[in-house]
């Protein structure tokens, strides 16, 4: 088995950082193609390439992980490739779909915090698109972060200290580094809507405090939120 | 083995459609509970009530999917789910990851399909969001419907008539049907759009030809689309 390649864009923790927690707690070695190129610039040109070229299984974005011959994209599909090879998930049928199903409500949220600063368009910049994005996050701050950290202090109330068996799975890994990029981009808000949620947590601080992470967390690997999908602009943030 | 039972808001075909046409084409037997209750509300009432009770794995939105004892939400999970276990996917992993790899972007352009017309929040009607709309329909209508659509034409373009085997997956299924939303949404923009992807105008075609499929698609209970995830709002149209 040749060592794993991941593909991702150079410069932000991103969507590629639910992939790295996973790779680092499961101890498996992997090579992170871009953040290894000389250059962020020739990095991500060799993306780009490898995307463009001919393949019956190209990604539509990175990440992507190169692993026994396949190219696998979509963050949850790679964490589920994850899991099942390296025991990431519960094995038996009824806990790998439900840490599958925890993961992708996770990625809902990650995009909705992306889009509370780009509510128009990708392509245009977060100053092209302020009015827009005072009101989403207005809505996102009062609904959406309460709905969804309810949804985790739920199951994790019933479940214990972990959401989906009786160790850690990538969910929990990913909830963290959520939890991580929610309390950058909304220092204020977060503050308030955590405090009610105890048994998130107290997960986010489990996670953080595993031994699998110290070395990782510690490194200059682990890269500091910048303009990526969590970002921070203090008029988006607020008490409620 | 039980009856599968879906679960799914009533009067609109929604994200629960994915799911329906997957369980026709696979002429797998269930009960559409909602569907099937006395009158909307009731059956509305049933399904938030059994969302909201005590459940290790409890679904954050619909649709979900009870099966052999497992309640199983968020699309992409359900049908892998199906493929899984009822052959609607390739078998082999490679075919396996490629066929949820395909199934998330299709889910995350249907997300942004939504989006056009709810870029602010989903707690606010359509009419309180008009000018944001606007600005996000035009940034749909020009990037994100031709890149999106150009990636599937790419992959059909190398793989021929379906985009994951030898015959249909249910990702095929879930393009017909976001093919069929564009459409209904779109009218002018998603025409002349796919008048340059002839692979999937094809795809689209051969999917609504599926033997499988007529009874279903000639059947009351095929629901047309109205105030769902894809609307037509005349004012976010256009041919460019």
């Amino acid at each position: 088995m040749s060592v794993y390649e991941l593909w991702y864009w150079p410069g932000i923790p991103g969507r590629g950082e639910f992939v790295r927690l996973a790779l680092e707690a499961g101890r498996i070695p992997y090579r992170d193609v871009v953040m290894a190129a000389p250059d962020a610039d020739s990095g991500m040109s060799a993306m780009l390439d490898d995307m463009e070229r001919e393949d019956p299984a190209p990604p539509f974005a990175p990440p992507y992980l190169v692993a026994d011959g396949m190219r696998i994209a979509q963050v949850a599909n790679i964490l589920a490739f994850l899991g099942d090879r390296h025991g990431l998930a519960p094995a038996d049928p009824a806990g790998r779909y439900w840490a599958a199903q925890l993961q992708l409500t996770i990625a809902d949220m990650v995009a909705e915090a992306h889009d509370v600063h780009h509510p128009v368009s990708v392509a245009l910049r977060y100053e092209d698109q302020m009015p827009e994005a005072a009101r989403r996050a207005e809505a996102f701050r009062a609904e959406r972060m309460p709905k969804f950290l309810d949804y985790f202090e739920r199951v994790l109330a019933v479940r214990g200290d972990w959401l989906g068996g009786a160790t850690w799975s990538y969910a929990d890994l990913s909830l963290f580094q959520l939890a991580e990029g929610l309390a950058f981009a909304f220092p204020q808000r977060f503050a308030a809507v955590i405090a009610d949620r105890p048994h998130v947590a107290a997960l986010r601080a489990r996670v953080a405090a595993l031994p699998e992470l110290q070395a990782y967390l510690a490194s200059p690997r682990r890269q500091a939120f910048s303009d990526g999908i969590f970002r921070h602009y203090p008029e988006l943030d607020g008490v409620d």
